[in-house]
């Protein structure tokens, strides 16, 4: 790879899209973060980790239900959900300015918005595939629900976070580079797509 | 290509997606349809090839409006513009069947929605290099407006007439195999983009 580039991957539940960005990274031999962002986010804010996981998985509590239970605004003035988020924002400009990487989830399309070097992938696919895939893969926590419920569940989720954070809608095509739909071709055909995509703009 | 395929085009305006179109369709060695499907449902149908234009072009009406003017009912229920749709419908299906090609516009996505074989592809582009292009490049008729206005005038026609004849949201990811930020890469780059795509699922 030419250049320095930042990779944003955001992605519907039961896509493949955290497999997508983790074989970006390793073929393009750059630094792949996820979760690692929480550990790293509550190391220098001070929070434990597992408040950010609260805020991150929201496993059981709808994220609106869970800005109710964080939503007591402190000394500051920002609620803590708030101050999480600023935290974690925080760690991934950090990651960002440090080099080429791959950022999964976590808004980071939005809070990196003023990179230039960056670019912003959607993984989705049809219903059908993602069950198929949940269904199949043991990569998916269900949490006692059934695939049906825990995936529109965890959309619902990822939307209404993202749509709060940044006052944008997720999914929404004009905010990413190229929307794949992964269900139809694969996890390592997506890839490729997308290295074609990044090598083609770097041409 | 290993199999027949049938590849629908929606694009912002300003993108090039025409472009992209008739050349993913030339390297292909596949037909093309854009305004050639105006004449053809014209013949069929015994309705004018200007009231088609008029319906497609929406050049100097809203198309909320062109609704107005052509919505009395005729003695089958069903309005003018609604006429000119279903006729247009037909010969979208007719050239589906015949065999494999590009269609770029005109819902062709859902009109053939139960065809199998289809790939979806939605182009857009940035503010900025729609904008670039449009004022660079011969293909775009302004109509005496500013390329500013011609872009938001066009994308509003095109959302509006796609959202009312589907029932779905314009460039809603979704809706499509592949929605490309061709605006970042250029007509070339994207054409090859697509055709990686249609070749890992064929694969």
């Amino acid at each position: 790879m030419k250049d320095q580039v930042i990779i944003t991957i955001s992605r519907q539940y039961g896509t493949g899209g955290r497999e997508i960005g983790q074989k970006l990274a390793e073929q393009l031999g750059i630094p792949y973060y996820d979760r690692e962002l929480i550990s790293r986010a509550a190391k220098k804010s001070g929070f434990s980790e597992e408040l950010f996981d609260q805020l991150d998985k929201r496993a059981t509590n709808s994220f609106l239900y869970s800005l109710t239970m964080f939503g007591s605004t402190g000394t500051n003035g920002m609620t803590l959900t708030d101050q999480l988020f600023l935290a974690q924002c925080k760690v991934i400009r950090e990651v960002a300015d440090a080099g080429s990487c791959v950022i999964v989830g976590r808004c980071a399309d939005h809070v990196l918005r003023e990179y230039k070097n960056r670019y912003d992938f959607f993984i989705h696919g049809s219903l059908e595939d993602r069950l198929q895939r949940v269904r199949t893969c043991g990569d998916y926590e269900l949490t006692g629900k059934t695939p049906e419920a825990a995936l529109e569940k965890m959309d619902k989720q990822r939307a209404t976070y993202y749509n709060y954070y940044t006052g944008k809608v997720w999914g929404k095509c004009d905010h990413y580079d190229l929307c794949v739909n992964a269900g139809r071709i694969g996890v390592d055909a997506s890839v490729d797509v997308i290295r074609h995509y990044i090598s083609a703009a770097q041409a």
